[in-house]
């Protein structure tokens, strides 16, 4: 079963060998696509619905870039199954709020996702580790020539790819980049950094995406533009600010190594001797916890823990992983427990 | 110098080798004495000053329990070795808040000591690891005698010895014990157990005596009463309320073991953990760490600190301590940083 291979390791793209592990963690860039035959997935019937759910998972499954890929109906898995791929970056909120006629192709490296009959009737992503945007772009890409060799997609002459909200109208591309920003927050420079950000048309989220809150440090950036601009772009325009993000982030570490280093050190290993130590452990403090952790590992001050071994701990010591690798449903109580055990022996 | 001797060490009654070291850190007590021939401290001049220091100073250099005794002039010593001394419980605030003439004998292994000219002319003092209140009297009443060979102590056949503050007239004797009672704080029956040891006359104190609040949840337990009871009655009276609370307190850790385990022992390895790993820690924080992880001790969960390593941190931790230790005067900011890698080195 597919959820028995996920489990007790994230997926592939947190296995921080990207570039700029200590600061970027992976990059996502989607398409989305509709199917000329069928109304948007907000209009269609149950039985278009499941036509196209057929029509879409023959396609990919026909794919040589998708090869091996599982196949995953969303109304036949349980709600913890539902959080688990959520937790997992696998799944939209959207995907797992009601019972409609959904599903999820996932390839075997867990890097290449179609999500079947969310808001676009296909929403095509793929993954990388660190900031990696060309290479998932033109691997995106390719799947997308190849999907759509056998697949009749919305498309105008004038618009480019119709979607169901206009947001994604032309591209219908969607580039987003994870980046771990406490240097920032730290000096407290992050709003005029993010305010830039977005006055020249990107958008700022939290870890889990649209309308989540900002934990641990955590910004997602990503275009807001779908229209009018070339994909290449929209990527390179993208992946420029990152590369200034990552820039303004450095120098914000090495101000607070030169002039803070003793308040740094104190957060970073405070934060280290309770994630080693602590009994009871929320998923929100492990954010924010893993978070002073993950900065002391990129300056240098903690050797023995890998940035993987970080994002590992961020993505199993959720509620869904944990009760799903220790088979047992568990209240809020257990669970902050068995987290703590969990990561005690993992952090060593 | 007596005070190079006292480096990097705290006091041997503080080697955690006496009875019950898990609950009661150390015992003492002391006789106030007066000479006949000279007023109260608080009236006498200061040429009567100078002859009670010479007088009580050649008295304890002729006694054989206090052989190898060494003597601080209380004038002669820096701010910074007055509050050392007051860190080290061998002194008293009345000691160092002025310049009277004043005097210190300190026995070789820092279990007697003799204030002169503090409330009284003679504040004779000893001490002992763990609860052990009777070998403690017994000492202290054996150098009461010799002493009193070679002086004219204030006596009278009613009221006993007389003495400066009539609290002390009588005996002359406070005896008094240093308890650790974390498990009857969590519990919450802390007052109403204290409450009940001050009904029967008892008094209850916090780290550093009269006056001083209660931190780490240590509290000094000594007798109010020296009028009108005999000596060993006195520290009958205290050693069965003693072990009153030692019970009490095993009772109460034994309830937290059964009925809060993870909340206990999460908060335990969660100051084991800051106590190893910050790298800012004030004095206050120590207290209360070292609180928590001593009480971990206690209940077998922390296997690898001793009890005399956590007095250690105790005593060396404090301000004028570690800049003795350090040879030179730090500001606090300095300091809390110098203690945390102190602490850090010798909790291992």
């Amino acid at each position: 079963m597919i959820f028995d291979k996920m489990l007790d390791k994230p997926s592939i793209w947190l296995d921080a060998t990207g570039p700029y592990p200590e600061i970027v963690l992976s990059s996502r860039v989607r398409y989305a696509r509709n199917l000329i035959q069928y109304p948007f997935v907000q209009r269609a019937k149950v039985s278009d619905l499941k036509a196209i759910l057929d029509v879409v998972r023959k396609a990919a499954s026909d794919s040589e870039l998708l090869k091996g890929s599982a196949f995953i109906e969303m109304r036949s898995i349980s709600q913890l199954d539902k959080k688990f791929l959520l937790e997992r970056h696998l799944v939209s909120y959207e995907m797992v709020g009601d019972n409609k006629d959904r599903g999820l192709m996932i390839s075997e490296d867990e890097k290449s996702i179609i999500m079947i009959n969310e808001e676009d009737h296909i929403r095509l992503q793929t993954f990388a580790s660190g900031l990696d945007l060309f290479t998932v772009y033109t691997f995106l890409d390719k799947i997308d020539d190849e999907l759509g060799r056998n697949l009749d997609y919305a498309f105008s002459n004038e618009w480019g790819y119709l979607t169901a909200c206009p947001t994604n109208v032309g591209t219908g591309l969607r580039a987003s980049v994870l980046l771990h920003l406490p240097g920032l927050v730290l000096t407290k420079e992050i709003e005029k950094v993010l305010r830039g950000v977005t006055q020249i048309g990107l958008s700022v989220r939290g870890l889990y995406g649209e309308g989540t809150e900002v934990k641990g440090n955590f910004f997602q950036v990503s275009n807001q533009t779908t229209l009018g601009k070339k994909e290449e772009d929209i990527i390179k325009g993208l992946d420029k600010v990152v590369r200034g993000l990552i820039e303004y982030e450095r120098n914000a570490r090495n101000t607070l190594l030169n002039d803070a280093s003793p308040q740094v050190e104190d957060k970073i290993f405070r934060a280290y001797g309770l994630l080693k130590n602590a009994r009871i452990l929320s998923s929100d403090e492990v954010i924010n916890l893993t978070s002073a952790v993950r900065l002391g590992v990129g300056l240098g001050m903690i050797k023995n823990i890998s940035m993987k071994t970080l994002n590992d701990v961020l993505i199993i010591s959720q509620p869904a992983h944990l009760q799903k690798i220790f088979g047992k449903k568990m209240d809020t109580e257990e669970r902050d427990v068995i987290r703590a055990n969990y990561i005690r022996e993992r952090i060593i």
